[in-house]
């Protein structure tokens, strides 16, 4: 089994206009930035609202990513919807533009689901999708898809598509399941969701994170998981939890949003898609007030 | 506030082929069925597999019920999506097709939202369709979407929508929910998601049911609904839920197929597209039983 990704990516979060449209340019930009911060990019991701994105926006924004000359190889969209359809077409427009890979979350309308409909689900689509190029990374979320990928499915994917199935994305935040998956599955890309678990998960094969707030602070987890077995790793993971700790604090995906409005100084930013909401006046306040704090900044980010 | 719709619903299965293609002939031929036997046509709805359709296919198979000549007026589409853009495409052609409302779920995927997030999502979706002809029937289904519609949120929506938001279909199955519901908005089109609710909630003002198993038992929950006040109606209650009863016991969508495909003599109808997942063999061989047990029958049903 190979390991082909690791290291840092953000879930890329989405500008949008006023009236709500897609902010394509600004979205290159920001994945510029965040390449040019070391990392990589989780378009299409629970933090970039792609569920509130239909499937040909997300089609178009991964081709003018590919056009204006972003490698696709630092490219990890999501792709999973709840409808067989729709994720066979994004999977096979990613696998198409050379993405490195694509992470699916389960079908999540319904509840309940058994083991085996999930790899039933899993197994049409890459079948459907037929190629060798495609490199899929699970994505296991139970909290907002309420559809958890357990270790038994992993098992049996990992078994009967080896080539293909080579990672997972664990947002459970729960010690126990990442640490059974990284006991599990060595040699499984497995990314923890949050770099606050870095220093812990490293040590056990952990191939990087996939973190929200890798969006607004890349250099710094970046930093943290290239050299969690050096000295003064200690250090690099205090100031990552300090960062991470005052994101958490907020609605993440309208405080990502609002720090980069900040920061930029481009107000758009804070546009989230209903049924999120922005940040109030108050939480604004108190969330620069801490971020000022902590001394964060987000360096070089295009005003 | 008009009272548009009432009477019983079906929440219309959806026949796939093996390929997991949608039959559609064999999806008017049901929707005739069921009209035939007094049902409305909740197409698209929890139980016709909806989310594992792709928008294209939604719109292809009304456009189609329509050429072939059922009568939207008596049609009922669910056209929630997690995505606005989708939500108004799917919305709009509805409303062009002549659909007597949309039954429209909240977006899906993020949890803990607001009902100001949701206000939003539903306020934006009215303005962009921008019809006096749409009728919206909201849907409340926790325990799939885990985005509930209060009682507030209602309330909101109907002082600023009153011509526009005009019913919900309240699938928690909590009494005291619909109780609620239906205390605080007389006039209200309400429909709880079962037949076994419709003595105690028809006297309360229900407007009727939008039943999973209205698919199997169109005549039997419609004659029900409207004598609900005349002598018998016990009876017809108790007959009711006798087959809401045997059906419940089972996996529900996997089962009203099965139904259907033993009772039409098309085991095609059967498949179910993953996640979900069909019958086994032993479940087959019990729910026929008891239901031939209580003398169930889908009379006039194409073989």
């Amino acid at each position: 089994m190979s390991h082909p990704l690791s290291g840092v990516f953000a879930p890329v979060v989405t500008p949008f206009k006023a009236d709500l449209g897609v902010d394509a340019e600004l979205f290159v930009q920001h994945c510029r930035w965040l390449l040019g911060q070391g990392a990589g990019l989780a378009i299409f991701g629970t933090n970039s609202e792609a569920n509130s994105l239909s499937v040909a926006e997300r089609r178009q924004l991964l081709t003018l990513l590919v056009e204006e000359g972003i490698d696709p190889a630092r490219m990890l969209p999501g792709t999973g919807c709840c409808a067989i359809d729709d994720t066979v077409a994004l999977t096979r427009h990613a696998v198409e533009a050379g993405c490195a890979g694509v992470l699916m979350l389960p079908p999540f309308y319904y509840k309940g689901v058994s083991d085996d409909g999930l790899y039933r689900y899993y197994a049409e689509v890459i079948e459907r999708v037929g190629s060798p190029r495609l490199k899929l990374y699970l994505y296991h979320i139970p909290a907002f898809t309420g559809v958890p990928i357990t270790l038994g499915l992993i098992d049996r994917l990992v078994r009967d598509f080896p080539d293909t199935v080579v990672g997972i994305k664990d947002s459970s935040g729960d010690w126990d399941n990442l640490s059974a998956m990284l006991a599990a599955f060595p040699g499984f890309a497995i990314f923890p969701a949050s770099e606050s678990l870095l220093s812990r998960a490293r040590p056990l094969g952990a191939a990087g994170c996939i973190s929200a707030t890798a969006n607004v602070n890349p250099a710094g987890i970046g930093r943290l998981c290239a050299a969690w077995d050096q000295p003064g790793a200690a250090q690099l993971q205090e100031q990552a939890d300090a960062v991470r700790k005052t994101f958490q604090k907020y609605p993440m995906i309208a405080a990502l949003k609002f720090a980069t409005a900040h920061y930029s100084g481009n107000p758009a930013w804070s546009t989230v898609r209903p049924p999120l909401g922005a940040l109030g006046a108050q939480q604004q306040g108190e969330l620069l007030a801490e971020l000022e704090r902590i001394g964060f900044a987000m360096p070089g980010l295009a005003h």
